[in-house]
Order: structure tokens, then sequence, then C-alpha cells
């Protein structure tokens, strides 16, 4: 679908653009701003993702924290092609209906096997000022408890990110000499603070107090030139891991938590990588509980290595409540865990949308639903493929 | 439902909160008042209105402007009893997943249609201080041009409800004796306006001058006493619009457009009632899009006129790309309007998830979904009863 990339029509005064399936995030947000129109789509995955790919995962990105994720309220409508064959809008423009459950819901995140999407009308925000700063902690447990403390707080909502960058992540960008001077080698809290001047100044000031607080010795902001710089460092956090390895691959894990477990997985996570001698690093959405460990291989052994602990990572995530994928998806390689996550009776229920839509089962066969017959992985043995590696 | 109504679990630090589906909003934010737990449940719909309700019409209310619906991300599961008698929990604690599709969605404004919830998870957000505003304009017009101005500056975001009160709403608070000195009778916006103090005053300082620009002679603050006063003035405009007339019963409708559409859609249903002698006061969730046309009825020959008047305003906002119910729902009396607004493709796909669902049709026959006899509203004989008003 990536051909069908057309911008169709932007209503400014309403804030909703509508584009073909293959416009790009990035490809949207620069047209806006080409425009002088102070807008934007605040979704942002992986770079050169498209609406449909977005769609299909149900993806987030750094924003979700203040803006949450595309299972939200930014898809208005999408045009689908059913299996069928029949092509449906979804819903009207307006920002709001209670016009029965919503269908646009039931593509989002069905990776392509539901239905194949066109077109969607999306919802747009205001452009606000931000400003870049960075935390860094004695630990992932200091790091975490003082972002929960800001989100709770009156000044939550003016955090439009905060990603969280394991010592080794840090370690990582200083090798891959894109900074000018290295950072010192800690856990570190990247912050987006959005606001009028005023209000990013009175938030930094609580960020500040609450960061110190917390265990934080250093609190700075980035200058102006420089922060889009430090951004471009954590949205090429997978490049600059794989570069800490020679001819090294990586397989990057999802899982998410509710947040008051993160600090409990990423320190059990790491104790088992340093046991198994896997090399990686960790980044995280961590005001959602979501991170990923970036696990270097380089030969067959490694990956079975990998591959155990990966297994292992995501039964501790989903014994703390939490789920194998916060935002890339089950694809083939997380089947195996929909069951223990989710039980039975909710993987039957969406295999039953699945036959009744698709009866042939046309639509990405194979993928996100587990076979009835697939043993839960809590006891199978894992069978995983090069294939199913995301690099 | 309504008796299991148990809180059972409040998670502070994660921000969220377990309840059964019996449990009020109002109950939920008292509770966490009265445990000095800054964190609030922010879908505020109707006084009295239940989780398992909020979530069976898909609800917003005032706070949507700010905080979506509830078909955002406000709940981070459900337990649901499916029409086959199996309990399935349909997600983790986790605040993002990308398990799939979202089940939780499919029961979120499906109006009991494919399960009966009996508990859930909700995500809360931090009590921000809020000052109320009013100003007064010549016309709607002016005052949704300037609602869509404020809502794309830097400044939006700070609005936390803005709330359209029409010249005759205005009138009808006024009689019902329960302001101490009257209103101008005028086409009003209430505002809601969130954030520290030194944000609150910049954002007011914005939206005076806009409102300003956009012909508005009157921009005041409420005392702190008098703010919540007002606010309940426009959550009991419906028993403020039914004292106006004796023994009056009230229809309301629902419609929500393209914020754009509803000047048109406002002047035009105005010119309408008067031509048809129809009674009638107007409150709009305006950020929205979203209006009420509470239009009274004291016999059965004034419910025909206002009957037929309430069809016309429906086929008029479906016409301007909006929706016959932006936040009600369906339930007996819309359901002829469906295939217009959705297109019978839409239509037909709502119905294969009931009948995979709920092949017996055991839960709420007769609801949401048009029967596929059924004439489409455009060219239907209207046989709605008393029994689909709602009063
Ligand atoms: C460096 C990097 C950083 C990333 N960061 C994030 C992040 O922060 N958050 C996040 O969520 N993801 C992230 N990702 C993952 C990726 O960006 C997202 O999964 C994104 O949504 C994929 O979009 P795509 O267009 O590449 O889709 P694809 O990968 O091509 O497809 C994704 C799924 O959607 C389906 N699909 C594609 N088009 C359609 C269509 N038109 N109709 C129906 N189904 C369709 C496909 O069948 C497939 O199942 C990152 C990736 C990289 C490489
Ligand atoms: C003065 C007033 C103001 C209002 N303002 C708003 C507003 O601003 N925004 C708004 O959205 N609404 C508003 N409403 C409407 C009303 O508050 C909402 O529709 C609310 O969601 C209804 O909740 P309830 O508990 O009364 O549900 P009910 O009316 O009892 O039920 C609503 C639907 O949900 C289903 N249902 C109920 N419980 C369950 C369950 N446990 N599992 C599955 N399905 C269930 C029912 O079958 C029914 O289809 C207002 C109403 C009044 C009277």
């Amino acid at each position: 679908m990536s051909a069908m990339d057309k911008i169709l029509c932007i209503n400014e005064t309403d804030g909703d653009l509508s584009c073909q399936s293959g416009a790009r995030w990035e490809q949207i947000n620069d047209t806006l701003r080409d425009k002088d129109i102070p807008l934007f789509f605040p979704l942002d995955p992986g770079p050169g993702a498209t609406i449909g790919g977005m769609i299909g995962t149900g993806c987030s990105g750094t924003n979700a924290v203040r803006y949450g994720t595309a299972r939200a309220e930014w898809f208005l409508n999408i045009t689908v092609v059913l299996p069928s064959g029949e092509v449906i809008k979804t819903r009207s423009r307006a920002r709001k209906s209670a016009a029965g459950f919503d269908t646009t819901k039931l593509f989002i995140g069905a990776e392509g096997t539901l239905g194949i999407v066109t077109e969607a009308t999306l919802r747009l925000a205001p452009v606000i000022p931000t400003k870049v700063a960075i935390a860094q902690f004695p630990d992932v447990e200091h790091a975490v408890s003082a972002v929960q403390e800001i989100l709770n707080s009156p000044y939550g909502p003016h955090l439009q990110c905060v990603e969280l960058l394991d010592d080794q992540m840090m370690s990582a960008i200083n090798k891959a000499g894109v900074v000018d001077h290295p950072y010192p080698v800690k856990d570190t809290l990247f912050f987006k603070i959005q606001g009028a001047p005023e209000a990013i100044k009175l938030t930094s000031d609580v960020v500040k107090e609450i960061t110190n607080k917390h265990g934080s010795d250093r609190f700075e902001f980035a200058a102006d030139e420089e922060a889009a710089d430090l951004w471009q460092n954590r949205k090429y956090a997978l490049t600059s891991s794989i570069a800490l390895v020679p001819d090294a691959r990586c397989w990057t894990t999802d899982v998410c938590v509710p947040t008051s477990r993160l600090p409990q997985l990423v320190y059990e996570t790491k104790q088992d990588m340093a046991k198994s001698g896997i090399r990686s690093t960790i980044v995280g959405h961590v005001g959602d509980g979501n991170f990923h460990a970036l696990m270097l291989f380089t030969n067959d052994e490694e990956l079975r290595i990998v591959n155990e602990a990966v297994h292992r990572l995501v039964h501790r995530a989903i014994a703390l409540e939490g789920t194998c994928t916060g935002e890339h998806g089950v694809g083939v390689g997380k089947r195996e865990y929909l069951r223990d996550e989710l039980g039975e009776g909710t993987v039957e229920l969406m295999r039953t949308v699945k036959r009744a839509i698709d009866p042939l089962n046309l639509f990405n066969p194979g993928k996100l639903y587990p076979e009835p017959s697939m043993p839960s992985g809590a006891t199978s043995k894992r069978t995983e493929t090069h294939k199913d590696v995301r690099i």
C-alpha cells in the first residue's frame, strides 16, 4: 500500500486531515509545517511508518505518555476493504459518535487480518513549544519513581515524552560517536516538556525538584540547537546498539507492565542477561511501563541463548500483570504468549471475530491468532527461527 | 448491575483503579477525594451514571474536550460475561498493549448487546486546579469560531470544558430561580480552564483576547464560591428547561458534527423549531461539535411535531458529515438512521460481529442494530412512540 500515499484533504479549523493509508507520519507533519498550519499528528512510531501500518499494529511512540496510542481517538474514521471485497467507511467525520461500538477499533491492532485500510481521517493536535532536558539516576528504580510522581502531579500533562535509556544505552550512544561530548554512563531520563515558556519554566522546576528528591544528581536542559540531536540519539537507539558489536544483529523485545512493576522487571532482566552473557541495551517509554531490551547476537548459538532469555522475559512480564507486546504487535513470534496473557476465552473471542469477518482466512493467514492446537508459551518448546527476529 | 458497586482496588502510583460495573463515577471521585488521593476519573456523563452504563453507551461528558471519551484509553481492561456464559477479562493492567485488536473496545458502545460487564480497571488522571469563566456572544457562529481558535492554539489543552448554552437556555436558568442575579440572555460559553495558577492566568488572557476578537462583549471569571454553582447550572440544564413549560416533557437530541458545521446546523435547527412552534433550549459540548436541543412537549400532537423536527435535525446532521448520536447511544429510536449515517456495509459488519458473539440474540434483542428489513430513515414513515422518548 506504500504507493498510495496522498494527503487528500486538510480541515484546519476542525483539526483533521484525510489521507491514503500509505502516507507516512513524518510526511504528514512536514506537510503541515510547510503549509504553516500549527497542528500535528502526535503518533510517532519508527521512522518511515505508514498510517496503514500504524493502524495495523495499533502503534504508539515517544509521545504516547501525553497523547495516548493509536487505540485512543486519533483515527476519526477509516476506509477498509473487507475480505468479502466490500469497501466500507467506519464512521463520520464528527469528533465523537455513540452510534454503536466503534468498528474503527476492530482494525486497529488487527495486523491486517480483518481488512486492508485504504484511507483514514486523522485528528490533529496543536503544536506546542517544547524543551528537552535530561536527568541521571543511580538506578532504574529511582528513575521510575520520579516519573510516577511527576505524572501524577498537576504538572504531569506538560510531559510530552519521558524516555528511559539505561547505562548500557548511554555507553552505546557515546561509542557511536554521534555526540559532541560523551554522557556520563548512568541510567538516564530524556524529557520533552511542553507548554508556553512560563509553563515550561514552572514544570521544569517541579521536574528538577522531584528528580532530585529521587536521587538524580543532574538535571539539565539541552540548548535549543542540541535538543533535536538529543532526540535523534534516542530515535536511533537501535543503530547505536547494533554498532556496539561488529556484525551484530538485534532482537528487540517489547514488554509493557504497570509502571510500578517496571523496576523489578528491568532489574531481573538485566541479571538474567548478565548470567546468560547477552550484550544488550535498554530503552523505554517509561511513562507507559513499556521498554525494549535490544539484545545482540552474532551467530545461531547466541541467537538460541537470546531466544530463551526473551521467553523468560515475556513470562516475567505477564506474571507482573503485563503484556508480551506494548506496541510492536504479535505477528508470528508472539502468538504463543496470548493464551497465557489473555486467557483462552479472550483469544477465542478474537478468533470468533476473525472467523466471522474472514471465513476463508484470506487476510494475513498465520498471523496474530494462536492456533487452537498451539501449546501455550508456558509449556511449549520454542521453535522460533531467524524469520521471527526483528532487525 | 447497580448493586454490584464496589471499588475493589486503588493503585495510586500506577494511577489506576478496579471496580465493579455498578460503581458510579461520582462515587469513585468522591472516594478518591476522601482518601486524599489527588487523582480522578475524567468521564463525566449524567448524574448517577454507572461504569457499566458508561461502557454500554461509550459515553463522554463535559470533560471530553480535554480527556476524550469512553472510547479512548480510560478502560484498561474489563471483565465481561459473554452470551455463551463464559467470563473473560479483555486485557492486562499495563497502560498499553499491542496484543491484537482491543477486545475491550468491542463492548464500549455495544449497549449491552455483546456482553455484560461485571468489573473494570480504570485509568485515572491527576487532579488539576481549575477556574470557571463565561463569555457571551452575538450568536452561535461567533462563539464556535472563538472555540476553534482557542482549541487549535498552544493553550487549547488548558481548556478542560467548554459548554455552549444558547439564549433560551440562559433564560431558562434565570427563570428556574437558581441564580442570585440573572444572566444576560445571549448565546454563552461556560469555560473550565485548568492548570497551575500562572498557566490559568496566561490561558485566560488568551481566551479573553480571542473571545473579544470574535465579538464577545463580556468575559468574566466566577468567584471560587460561584464556580461550583455555575457548573451545577450547566449540569441541571435539563431540569431548568423542563421547568419552562408547566407539565412539559422533554425530548433530548444528541447529534454531533465537525465543529465547523455546528453554526449552520444550530441556525437551521432554531429556524425549523421556530417555524414548527417548538419551545426548546440548546446546550452543547461545543468543543466536540455535539449539542442537545431539549425540545418540550405537553401532549401527543406536540410530540408528533417534535418527532418530525428531530427527524429533520438528524438528517441535517448526517448530511453535514455528522452522527445521529454523539454520546447517548442508539437504543431503539435511532436504529433507523444508522444505514444513512454509516452505509449498509458498516451496519452489516456490526451485525456480523453481533451474530458471531451472540448467535441466539440473547442480549438486549431489538437494540442498536437496524433489522435488515427496516427501511432507512431517509424514506421511512416514522413510527416512534412515547417509549423512545428520553425524559
Ligand atoms: C527505529 C524504530 C523505532 C520504532 N519505534 C516505535 C515506537 O516508538 N512505537 C511503536 O509503536 N513502534 C515503533 N516501531 C515499530 C514500527 O514503526 C511500527 O510498528 C509501525 O506501526 C509500523 O508501520 P509500517 O508502515 O512500517 O507497517 P508494516 O510493518 O509494514 O506493517 C505492520 C502491520 O500492519 C499491517 N498493515 C500495513 N499496512 C496496512 C494497511 N494498509 N491495512 C491494514 N493493515 C496494514 C501489516 O500487515 C502488518 O501486520 C519502531 C521501529 C523502528 C525500526
Ligand atoms: C442530566 C443528564 C445529563 C447527561 N449528560 C451526559 C453527557 O454529558 N454525556 C453522556 O455521554 N451522557 C450523558 N447523559 C446520559 C447518561 O448519563 C449516559 O448515557 C450514561 O452512560 C448512562 O449510564 P447508566 O449507568 O445510567 O446506564 P443505563 O442508561 O442504565 O444503560 C446504558 C446502556 O448500557 C447498557 N449497560 C448498562 N450496564 C451495563 C453493564 N454492566 N454491562 C453491559 N452493558 C450495560 C444498558 O443495557 C444500556 O444499553 C446524561 C443524562 C442525564 C439525565
